[in-house]
């Protein structure tokens, strides 16, 4: 099968390069089924990164047109950014199923323990957070977010200390009134990084990876011939441009 | 006081043309108080009308790109869509008041009545309802959302017909476990083909008039000099491009 | 318009005497939008001050009693007393549309932000706000309720020191759990000191001034002709007393 | 022990007088367990019957100041109605243990099945009790509430027809989402027309009748030694008037 | 009346012995009502001591078969464990009300404040409790719990110092977000200990005992004539084995 | 890697005999990703079939004993019933992840759709579906249950007209308030029936079959290298028996 990961940001001319998408679509591919070609993308035209509510927003109609554009056999698509943005605008335009990874990371968790809670990068992003937990209906499991105060991009250079730095922010989640008893890495830079693992170690909590879980969660629909509902999703009508032509003069004008 | 109201499709280009951006500045204007003036501008590159998950996520640079371009002061900004698209992504952008319609809606009708249904176009936008809904926090007051099955451009051809329509698919929601005591016009075109008083005589409850709500929520900010928390939504740090221009060669790529 | 801030309490009689009243009728004529005329009355035969359930009870009969004698125009009721006591009976009462201060605060709060906290006089009185938040269906966007441990009638001598106070009891509303990004003041007599300015300078964000919130949803009702829903608030059948004559001598015996 | 069951509406001057006082007194003292004695007062000043907003609301301070005349001994008090008025204000004023009957129905009902609901005989009252669900934190085990539209003194002559009109009323919420299997009666005139085990013949679920049940929860506390938490009802402050002085007067006044 | 109260563990052979059994026996028979014979009795095969998930599951068949080697008359049957272990079986087995000690202590505790937390002996529980305060629908008034971290066969060594431990242990629950008014003994080794009054005294609030609490529900339940609702606990098909034979040479295999 | 999957019923003494649990695992052989084994056991001692609270509790401890007189490998375990009777147990007992059907079908689901109802067999286990859901935090997504009145052994003859019999039950769970827009078969016999495929072309709606959603969850999670929280579920204290051997004489005794 082939699972399509599109990064909704524009991840070449950003500081990491070109490199960084052939990067994740090694770890990818690594972590996949047999059987499984993971294709990893990224969107012309969006931002370098995604740290506030202005570039969830700025990313979407890069990354639709970027999966228009895309050619090549897909049988899942990944949204490839922890805010999971413009997923209904992606299960709408696409046949196939359509994964959020945070969405997959959150049900993923709470099979798991009882309360999950998401150690992200930015606390601006919290309430973005909360607000996807809401909208997916997830509120009576969630124990929270919080933030260690690091950029996407800083990440990479964190090092060694990076996952003591996740380890002190989610301490006050696991106890008192939240007692989160498992956790999920709230930002794909984090899944890429592969500090799971040792942050699991270090709390003695599941930790769940959203690019594994993510990819997991594809895999699975794509086996059990699953996809989003199209009551829930009706599809598109393709009459109606998915990114007006006029949008880009629209743009320019700006 | 100047109220800027911003419709994040691109009317001009849609089949009512420019002259329907003027028919809402005159109806925005009549419905003001005494000193305050409005401004209706629209989103060059948006869709002519949104009515899907897609069109909610791509009129949003548009949108935000038709604000940085804006010249002229504002003092509170309305985001002219139900759906209330982008709506945190311009309190991000902006340092006035800026309100959504049908969160304004919501609470309006709050003070009206227990239960809040919504009466809109499409089916297919009632799941999109829901989850704003969910962010917002006001599942416990939202008896649920109905739809005529009517296109936001053809109801401006709906004639007479059009209360009856509404009034017809909105009869489930006031009765039964939903219930509703109140009811909100789902959609700014209904908004301004100003249904809300024949459809409340039709139906006994009150019907909230989006666009006058939205703009009554504006004009009590700017009166009261309050605005978003900061806390809530951050200032967008503009060392990074809001619109990128490289989202422009990034879409027209596409 | 004509707007009507009904006092359940008898202010006249109290420490602060008649010129409270009109202290307070000054302030809310300020506030008021041009073409507003604002008059306030007292409840003869309320407490002094409402800090109890006892007291929130024993302030509506009076109330309605001195709506009941009030002559002259009226076009909007605001209820003065921030645990909106009697709202819905006012509502059932009365023809125009009929506002509680903290119903109106937390909607216009729940516009700021995400999470809306409260700041009150009483601890004893937090309870009673914690239920009126259920019933208004709006647990889901609460952070709580703090209180400064003065009464009613002595913040008025509280001086220079108040918002200090204020802010020192507000501040573990706004982080972790709780995490309020938005704060409205819970009570009246701190909405006519006016230190809602000072305490949103203190602790950065937005505080809401309930009399100031109040007086601007009783001017939106008014102008988009709107009241209570007649579903939710059926008009009270006046073939029955409204304070039964009875009830005076019943309360003598006693 | 002394259970003192105190009717907030003045219902000798009601349509059937001072009898029903000594009928009810006579049907609660048959309920009670050995070495009860039940006394039943009702509340000058209170209206004639409770069916409005309005008059839950004039009938609390009558009913205060009749429990502050009552002389005699006193183990419980029980207010006497199903809307539970100043059910608060009573736990703040007396030290023995207080009850509501909705909320004793309630709480013994959910001791039975899964989902409660309750038949009343108002449909105005319904917004009421769903409001009452909602302050006592219920909403999770409640299936809604029906009506047959009787007034409370008619339903006295209602004869063999009612429990038929009862089964009719409440049918809807047995089944499809609601899916009562546990019904309270709403109204006190109901448990003392002993409706309860007959309509719970007719619809093969349990019925719970709010006096026996508030009777039952009253003996309960005294037997236990337990009455309200000071923390949630702290005592009311004996300093300030319960029913002031110049309540009366103001009353007269208006 | 005669009520039943089976202790699904095998008491008789744990460090107690059958001594405790009688012990038990003596102390609710010392707190029933005049008229109501408790007769106790343990479930042979059952574990000494239900301080696990796996207890709370293995104690269940053994206590159906206590239920159903009992001989003599019954009138209502208590399940004598605070995780009120197959509570739901018992309800479909029996034609008498059943009570589980946490659910009557739960609904008791409600009726006495806001704010109910519990405080047990394992922390291990504490997801049990939380899990089954979601079953009965009850987390609106939930402020969690609290575990001193003693075993249940252990407390009865505690002596002196038990209290002191329990108030600490329970005393998070009382403050902050969580803020308790209301407490709830999790354990039924606590009950019959009788620390309630002493920790109530401790801590200024109601502290249930369980035992008390179902002994006087399931009191209430006879003396009103009602029992569980057979649409939400249908009655068991007997032609089906409550405990099938096959089922003890089955276990004896393993 | 291994996976075990152990119904909790012994159904080699059932209709279907021996030769059932061999069509199963062939089943669930054939749905397993490449490098998967997969092992089917019953539970000597558990009832033919689950389908009632008693059964649902009866078949805890016998299937306790079947996995701990299991030998081989295994890295995932499944319990194989949809009502995840002793998930907990099982969670505490193994050092491997476990899986319960419902859950994993519910999680699943959820990321098809926004509103999942389940389709089970006897209307007497609706309630504890409700129950479950409310356990795991789904009310918020969960659209009800609804149940063709066969038994779980009847299935296997209904033959053609079963799908057509699922889908009219499941109809009313598709409309109105419930608008379901995904659907899980809740019963382990639907699933190896394997009516998913065609229920979900009569309806247009995504049909998740429980007995795949959970071989592929155990997949997901022993390939990630998860497994519970020990939080959550702290592993079982091995010096205490887990089906104590009195237990099987105490059964006997009964």
């Amino acid at each position: 099968m082939n699972v399509l990961y599109v990064m909704p940001g524009e991840v070449r001319r950003g500081p990491l390069g070109a490199a960084e998408i052939d990067r994740r679509r090694g770890l990818l591919q690594g972590w996949a089924a047999t059987g499984t070609a993971v294709d990893v993308i990224d969107a012309p035209g969006g931002p370098p990164s995604i740290e506030s509510q202005i570039e969830e927003a700025t990313c979407v109609p890069p990354m639709l047109a970027a999966l228009e554009a895309h050619a090549g056999p897909v049988d899942a698509v990944i949204v490839g950014c922890f805010g999971d943005p413009g997923l209904a605008a992606v299960r709408e335009l696409r046949d196939e199923p359509v994964v959020g990874p945070f969405e997959a990371s959150l049900h993923l968790a709470a099979q798991l323990g009882h309360r999950v809670g998401v150690v992200t990068v930015r606390h601006r992003l919290i309430p973005v957070l909360d607000g996807l937990v809401r909208v997916m209906g997830q509120e009576a499991i969630y124990a929270g977010a919080a933030a260690v105060d690091i950029g996407v991009l800083g990440l990479h250079g964190a090092g060694a200390t990076l996952v003591a730095q996740l380890a002190s922010a989610s301490a006050p989640l696991l106890s008192g009134r939240r007692r989160a008893d498992t956790l999920v890495l709230g930002c794909m830079s984090l899944s890429f990084l592969e500090v799971d693992r040792s942050l699991s170690r270090e709390l003695g909590v599941p930790v769940v990876n959203p690019a594994r879980a993510a990819l997991a969660a594809a895999e699975t629909m794509v086996r059990l011939g699953m996809r989003q509902s199209r009551t829930a999703y009706p599809p598109y009508d393709r009459s109606r441009p998915v990114v007006p032509a006029t949008n880009v003069q629209g743009v320019a004008d700006a």
